[in-house]
């Protein structure tokens, strides 16, 4: 299956480029202290999926961009969260992290959640707001960003101040010399330019890709986008969660689906106005109901304070059912 | 438009007079103690709201009063406790209300609009149930209205025992001087008299007012009702907030919709055998989608017991979509 | 009513034939620690309740077996847990429950019930699955036994490790000696056979008592089964409450449902493949709204870590209204 193939490498180069990418960001972001880190990668973090998704969007692909937003935010909060918990869990038994920042992030992830799926609500129940799923999609866009610009200062400042950041910051140290500034500024440009070029080619691999392999739209977007998309990023929570830091783990893992909902989901629904294919935030009811189901439940763990490696086999278990779900589908 | 000057002025005549019953009422209270001044409030400190709701169903705006109990609910957890967040945040940075009360009042809220929501669900849903939502709807009544007469002996004693109470009492004997017992029994009287003769005019004025604006029923009752009905009274929890009682200002905050569920819309379907008008508990899809969503956010958000500004944005942001789906309703 | 007068009498002996498994369980696990306590109660603990699904299946009442298992879950959290609180709260006042593993618990049960409603969810709401829900049905069924056999060596862990047990063995061996081995095995197998039989006989005497009293299948099996097959055994729960146990009672309480979702539902799933009618998870939507509504509101509760009487008074409340709701059904 050649088409298969194209699109498996076309996939590595998007998760290479995408870990280059947020490599450069951290690098720079170096330079100006670790509040700008913080600004920059929410800025640039998920400049790889947004390539995607306007490819994706130009290609006609409305199916899979709306699956990828949705799975970007489940695949974190389920299985990156839970192999997080495993990996922790099995090495270090129980853990904890009582960071006020995990929560403080879960509460906004619930409160961005919230307001993402109500014109899809509003759509399927409210008969008489239901011609005007566009209009709602761009208000509640352009409110997400206006939340996220205002979220920035805050950013900055938390980031810096925070003893997590401190903690880290030695250790990130150890493991990397730091790149002379042209050098980070040019792979920086260079590895964007570069995600652009093969996130249209991934885009292209993707429907012979499907076809090929007979699965649906929906669960290409779900599972294999949204995995290749965020796969080398969320490496990162997985190992502070072996390393036994489960606090900055938690507050790493949150913030990802976090970003989708302040800034992808709302920033694709803006660029589409830009292609011939109208993005609206009216998903799947499928897919309402999984991102709904799965923020409570998270929410729930993340003020439980504690995980244990059969937390996180549950959450994995959990994302194999949704998974399923949408693999007939 | 002398329809919608008409409607502005009795809004303004109706906020005013539901502020002069709360003053009233906190007076008389303060003659048998702080207890009583809770019990006196949770009875009457929703009398305007019942004659405007009791006078509109006379006049059969059902869609309107269905809307403004949800709106109640919405404006004082989104709207108010949102303001509350940002003016307090603002001067304050993070505030933190770690009081049992504050939690516990939101176990209760969440408890009753399970309540008040299950009719509505069990009539979308439930088939064999659908006929009977009349007598679903009065069982819940009879059943809330029994929990809030429960409730009372608890307040009672609660609000003399808190430290709260004992630490803004004084505050609050500073701004004003004691009025005598018949002059707070005249006044109370008074403007509960008023309060009915205004409700019934605001509610003659809501239908041309409505026709002028060509706005629909379930906005004007989620938006303009609720804010009219709830205007003054929910500027004490922002004044609290900005002074840094956050503790004091969310229980304040979170005691207003546990009323709405406990007593107001209880009552209401009560009053309702009264007029040619049939109101039962059974809401548009819309109205539930949206206090469910908006309950479970809110309770997460006292559960962290954290707030900062941006938490506040993000409420009010949630209240601006949601009152902009309505706004084609 | 002779149907009647028989369907009491088999409801009675099965509760007491269940509360006979439950002690013979006991006595033998003390042999072995009580780590082994906890897991025997796991797998032989909800037998009974097993018995008597299967049975109800063979006799294809499918309608019957949803709603008891739903209504085992319901009746824990809602009559059994609010009737612990009323008890507890009248005796002691507001009692607290701080241990981390009522909240684990919870955390589970939340998860669990997620993966248990979401092949429910997928056929309301996503064509394309629609036409899978056996397989899915299965695939979930085996994910969620999977959990629990996952769950097992933690159980058996934490439980021979925990305060809470070593606190309350002492006051358990006050009670009642402990029973000679071969006692305590021939018991199990007998009262394990006979709960079989009997089980089959209750099931026998639904039927017929089901058309005398003219309730529906739902009612039958959400409150009338529910609360035969968990009777006794729940008694406990309240007992502890009364004792002032309130983390112990509210562990015990949180457990039950968490097995019924782990372990009696897929139980159910997979032993339908040997009879003549097929169980899947696809509950009817009812059922489904008032579990998950449930959970939510009784996962805050457990997190707020403090009960009394009043939330107690709100959770049977609530557990009448479902029922009420039902019982046009």
């Amino acid at each position: 299956m050649p088409a298969v193939a194209a699109f498996v490498v076309a996939g590595g180069a998007v998760a290479l480029l995408a870990s280059l990418v947020g490599r450069s960001v951290e690098q720079l972001g170096d330079r100006f202290g670790p509040g700008a880190t913080g600004v920059l990668q929410s800025a640039l973090g998920n400049l790889p999926e947004l390539f995607i998704g306007f490819f994706a969007l130009k290609a006609g692909l409305v199916a899979v961009v709306q699956a990828a937003i949705i799975g970007s935010i489940l695949s974190n909060i389920l299985l990156v969260l839970g192999l997080a918990f495993v990996v922790g869990g099995l090495k270090h038994g129980t853990q904890r992290f009582d960071s006020d920042r995990a929560r403080t992030s879960t509460v906004l992830m619930v409160l961005a959640t919230a307001a993402l799926v109500l014109p899809s609500l509003a759509q399927y129940v409210h008969a008489p707001a239901a011609g005007h799923e566009k209009a709602l999609s761009l208000i509640v866009s352009v409110i997400l960003l206006a939340v996220f610009v205002l979220s920035l200062p805050a950013a900055l400042k938390r980031t810096s101040a925070s003893p997590d950041a401190a903690a880290t910051a030695p250790a990130a140290a150890e493991e990397q010399a730091r790149w002379p500034l042209w050098l980070a500024v040019t792979l920086l440009t260079a590895a964007s330019v570069s995600a652009a070029l093969v996130s249209d080619w991934f885009v292209n691999a993707l429907e012979p890709a499907i076809d090929a392999l007979g699965i649906s739209q929906a669960f290409a977007g779900l599972v294999i986008v949204a995995i290749a998309g965020n796969a080398i990023e969320n490496v990162v929570g997985i190992q502070l969660a072996f390393r036994n830091k489960a606090d900055f783990a938690m507050a790493v893992i949150i913030q990802s689906p976090l970003q989708v909902a302040l800034v992808l989901a709302p920033a694709l629904v803006l660029l589409s106005l830009l292609t011939a294919t109208t993005l609206t935030l009216v998903f799947a009811p499928m897919l309402v109901v999984a991102v709904c189901v799965t923020v409570v439940a998270v929410a729930f763990i993340v003020f439980d304070g504690e995980s244990n490696w059969l937390e996180g086999s549950t959450l994995i278990a959990l994302y194999a059912i949704i998974a399923t779900a949408f693999w007939w589908g």
